[in-house]
């Protein structure tokens, strides 16, 4: 139904299908530019001018990008790509609901794509309307649920509340959840802690549960199909603790999926909080997928403040001025130095221990969306789809893997992120600066070591320079800015993958694992049945496998 | 004293000094090789004699290398390629005492590399006497130490034991621990918790204190130099809350520093332990650098074992066949898949959650050493060095960022890690299979679909295989077993290094920044002193990147 009343909206997005990005006339325009990318070493290379003319701003973001090796002549040539592709264009109408999950031609998911109606809750007129009432109404199940844990109306069987809670899910229902809590831990409500199982190895839920009173602590299984095979697993293995703890599950246990899902099931769950299938799995943070965990932690009004701030950048998103959009300027800047300059990954750096996972959450966002080697009408594609995602928060790695950055023989495009002020606020003077001042001194060092370089009589104390670099700098992290940084990322992601004219909103590339995983699966249940038994007829490999791991005899 | 008994040594090594990686004849055999490697997909590729035959073993890991795109003739052209380089000679000659960490005609560090010799202490006759000898001296005091701990001789002003250890430290001094720490803390003691603090963001420091109880807790600061900036910094914050608490921090720090470092004083620790020039940071995970907050963690046995696998690993990396050394396979296999088919990463996805941070260790172990562009006589190199390193836990990875290592553009060689049972034997029959086997089945799963690939009508559902990967199995995740995996791939970095003809023990690329990080803190302290302070006349970029970053005003 929902697909239908916004036929008029697929269509309008069908042209760009078809625009295949090494036929656009831009990309012939910035192959010519690459050739001789700018030397950002030298006195000509980084002046204080271009320091404060390359930059661009929204949503409490400064986006510093003078440390680039582009000139306007390759701004420019971007800004042309982003028109030529109609990636703005196209973000317009996928929040409007248009069907973007589908290649042409071929069986696909065929679905809207809606993340961003979550958070499309601060205006009267909505962009789609019907999913930002859904939005609305499960934000109001959940006010009221905070509210009956407040008071107390809802507590364990002593009457006693609950201080935990154990968040169970795997992929976007556990890294972008488990990314937005450790980043806002600092915001918590007092007595409020949470706790994350993903991993179906058991050692996993077995070390979280080892630490928990489990009287006292709420279990929130996440699975929008509800048939995630670790998440069921895992669930099976926190149940049977329960059991054996002498607790009901059933008072303890929440779930967040897809209406009529085998989960939907009012008798084995406290409540059911739903998702819906216009929203990835990787793009649902700030869907009930983190929104019931991040209410207990921190309350109603903390994820309002997240919604405020992702709805924010997601208006600053449909600006089609490069210059004045950090998605886009983001998007285009990584495409620059993955498909023209040769660079295969992209460093996350948080000068910020709070954003410990956010690179993860990225390496999912990222890779799941643009990892694809199809266009949207199914031809094999020409160029380079999505880089590898990676990184970890400085300064610690500074006294990790900088040195390769510095000095190495393969160049990193770096991304920096970094706050003005602290969360906590609680610091000291220490040999003339504070350590928020010694931090932020070290990002912006960084920068400039990796741009300019070093000349030095010892080679082995030179630095070429010339690594491109961006610094995406806050006021401080707070669930609002936390909100405005994920749409950011989440923008970057889709507006490149309209350049690359690639789906970036399904993942087949997971189904050849799960078939296989399941086809040795039926070995082990076999060998269990019967000490006989042998897959080497009906599964040369996978048996073969499992005999040269050791894991079943001949 | 130590580098004139070691002369012969280091002078037999000079010889391979001069070899550069170019120019071996292996590397235009394998260069010939590499124009059609060996294809994985269709009938005739991957059988189950082929996986049967690919594996090598030692240290209780089997190594499955079945799935690399190689055949025996490459085989060939890679042992060819480690004999011509020494790399196993000088690996020998390393764990003797030759000093490698050098550029020879060149400034540079002129050390021994000698963190084997603190596990080669299970034969009468260890490699590097004296450094073994002082490697004893620290093992005995630590166990003294641990001793009066449980006996509750050291007791906090209260005469209660000790509940928890905040260990201190970056990069060498965090990553290795941390990571060791987290693989085994099954193994805990009862009643015993590790905390770590390394970024120099003060939220690091402030969110670990706020959960703790200061009176109960040992601190352990760890710096070789005793002087680096965010440990110090570090140090004085917890310092503080020590004061603050009422409490004497002299009854409650340990120091592991350099003999005579500034850290290296009894008035303000209660115990130090020493690590020594030749143990570099990146490698000292089983020197004390390790050792004590381990100690405190495991008990000593416990430590001993780590040490003990080390130690056999270390062993069997002088084997210099390559179909019986794990380590210099790896090591070879990183090689032809880097440097001759191209790829610039390598994925390190350990199916056991308990491994969360290996990867993020060998970031720094790989690329801290191995991202260097010069040669050991202080040549341009004229060949790729060390790639970049990442990765994390399955299943979750495949939850993540596995869509783009199946169907993405860039081809990412992995190495998965599993063990054949769980640490906490807490588990499950939930349809049919152990949640345990349930993570096998998708290990191997995922190496088989890598290397096969699926044909499809479907383009978005074709997988073109020839992925290559690795498989590392151990029995279970032991101390013993763990200080084997970490020793295998100290083993394999300094193997490539050496084949690389590169030196992997200094680290000259991360001085710049810190250069230039000093000199923007001096702004910082300068307008904190005057503010009418301008630095824009003698330092015009960092100047105006502090004011584009808003942190200055005009």
């Amino acid at each position: 139904m929902r697909q239908a009343t916004n036929a008029a909206v697929g269509e309008d997005c069908a042209v760009y299908f078809s625009r295949d990005f090494s036929r656009l006339p831009a990309v012939a325009l910035l192959k010519g530019l690459a050739a001789k990318p700018y030397d950002l070493t030298g006195p000509a290379g980084l002046s204080p001018e271009r320091i404060s003319a390359y930059r661009c701003g929204a949503a409490g973001f400064d986006l510093l990008y003078a440390c680039q090796r582009l000139d306007d002549s390759v701004l420019a040539g971007l800004q042309q790509l982003a028109d030529e592709s109609g990636a703005v264009a196209q973000f317009g109408m996928m929040k409007k609901g248009a069907v973007l999950n589908r290649i042409v031609g071929f069986a696909s998911e065929e679905r809207q794509v809606l993340h961003t109606a979550c958070r499309d809750l601060f205006s009267d007129s909505p962009q789609a309307g019907e999913a930002a009432a859904e939005a609305r109404t499960e934000l109001a199940k959940l006010r009221e649920f905070l509210g009956e844990l407040d008071s107390g109306k809802i507590a364990n069987s002593k009457g006693e509340v609950f201080t935990d809670l154990v968040h169970v899910g795997i992929g976007g229902s556990d890294l972008g959840p488990r990314a937005l809590y450790l980043a806002l831990a600092a915001f918590r409500q007092k007595g409020r802690r949470v706790h994350f199982i993903s991993n179906v190895d058991p050692d996993d839920a077995a070390a979280v549960l080892a630490g928990l009173d489990l009287s006292r602590t709420l279990v929130n299984v996440v699975s929008k199909s509800g048939s995630t095979l670790e998440t069921l697993t895992n669930e099976e293995l926190v149940r049977a603790a329960f059991a054996k703890a002498g607790l009901k599950p059933k008072d303890h246990f929440l779930a967040v999926t897809g209406k009529h899902s085998p989960m939907d099931n009012p008798e084995r769950y406290l409540r059911s909080f739903y998702m819906f299938d216009y929203i990835g799995g990787r793009y649902s943070a700030t869907s009930m997928v983190g929104a019931v965990m991040l209410g207990f932690a921190l309350g109603y009004d903390q994820v309002l403040e997240i919604l405020r701030g992702a709805n924010e950048m997601d208006q600053a998103a449909e600006e089609p001025d490069l210059k004045k959009n950090p998605a886009l300027l983001l998007a285009l800047l990584g495409i620059w130095n993955h498909n023209f300059l040769g660079h295969q990954t992209v460093a996350i750096l948080p000068y910020s221990q709070a954003l410990v996972r956010f690179a993860a959450h990225l390496q999912q966002c990222d890779m799941e969306s643009n990892g694809k080697s199809v266009t949207r009408q199914g031809k094999d594609l020409a160029w380079q789809s999505g880089p590898i995602i990676w990184g970890e928060p400085g300064t610690n790695g500074q006294h990790a893997f900088y040195q390769l950055i510095h000095q190495g023989t393969v160049i990193v495009p770096a991304e920096f992120i970094g706050f003005r002020h602290s969360q906590y606020q609680s610091d000291l003077l220490i040999k003339e600066s504070t350590s928020q001042e010694k931090l932020l001194a070290n990002l912006l060092a960084q920068s400039l070591a990796l741009a300019t370089g070093q000349v030095n009589d010892n080679p082995n104390k030179r630095f070429a320079g010339n690594r491109p670099n961006v610094i995406l700098l806050g006021e401080r992290l707070t669930p609002y800015s936390m909100g405005a940084l994920l749409a950011l990322y989440e923008a970057k992601v889709v507006l490149q993958g309209f350049i690359w004219n690639i789906n970036s909103f399904d993942q087949e590339g997971v189904q050849l694992g799960k078939k296989l995983a399941d086809r040795l699966l039926g070995h082990f249940a076999g060998r269990r049945n019967d000490p006989q038994y042998s897959g080497a007829d009906r599964d040369e490999l996978g048996w073969a496998m499992l005999q040269a791991a050791g894991l079943v005899d001949k």
